[in-house]
């Protein structure tokens, strides 16, 4: 099981928009077999901050992932909303087991 | 619904004692009514990295997270394993929705 943590800095004149574009790809990403979440996150601290916690079955699926309409259109337009480049990072899920997804 | 992410960084030699502590408080705050989601990541990049990312339905129930034993057993096992001082953040999760959990 493979998590990325994704996170994204958005100018403040966009946030609602960002919000829901972000919901229609999670709302996509779900319906794809090989992931299990797709959470997205408005930091407490500072909402032009958020981050997106993915779980993939297998890296296949983060590439089967990248290839659907609802990832490219939203990238498309979240791409002029972001405040600086979004970073990524990318995890083994220790716990919880597999059998539990 | 309210998100925590926690990263670590833990000392070389620890790596696997660290993942064997933090299982067990996965497993004891799942127990918790308040707890969601409690998922332990190892940094694929960097495996002395890892992150908690877990899930409360309140901020009442983060506070009675870190009154339960297997909380503090392991704040008492991990620190000194801990490289540098944790840090955290917290989160709005805007989605999915809380009728999903």
């Amino acid at each position: 099981m493979i998590a990325r943590v994704i996170s994204l800095r958005v100018k403040s004149e966009v946030v609602e928009e960002f919000k829901a574009a972000t919901v229609s790809n999670h709302t996509g990403s779900l319906k794809e077999p090989g992931i299990y979440r797709f959470d997205v996150l408005q930091n407490d601290a500072d909402p032009q901050e958020f981050v997106l916690y993915e779980i993939y079955e297998s890296e296949e699926a983060t590439l089967t992932h990248k290839e659907t309409m609802h990832y490219n259109k939203w990238k498309q337009t979240i791409e002029p909303m972001l405040a600086e480049p979004r970073k990524s990072a990318s995890f083994k899920v220790i716990a919880p087991a597999p059998e539990y997804y």
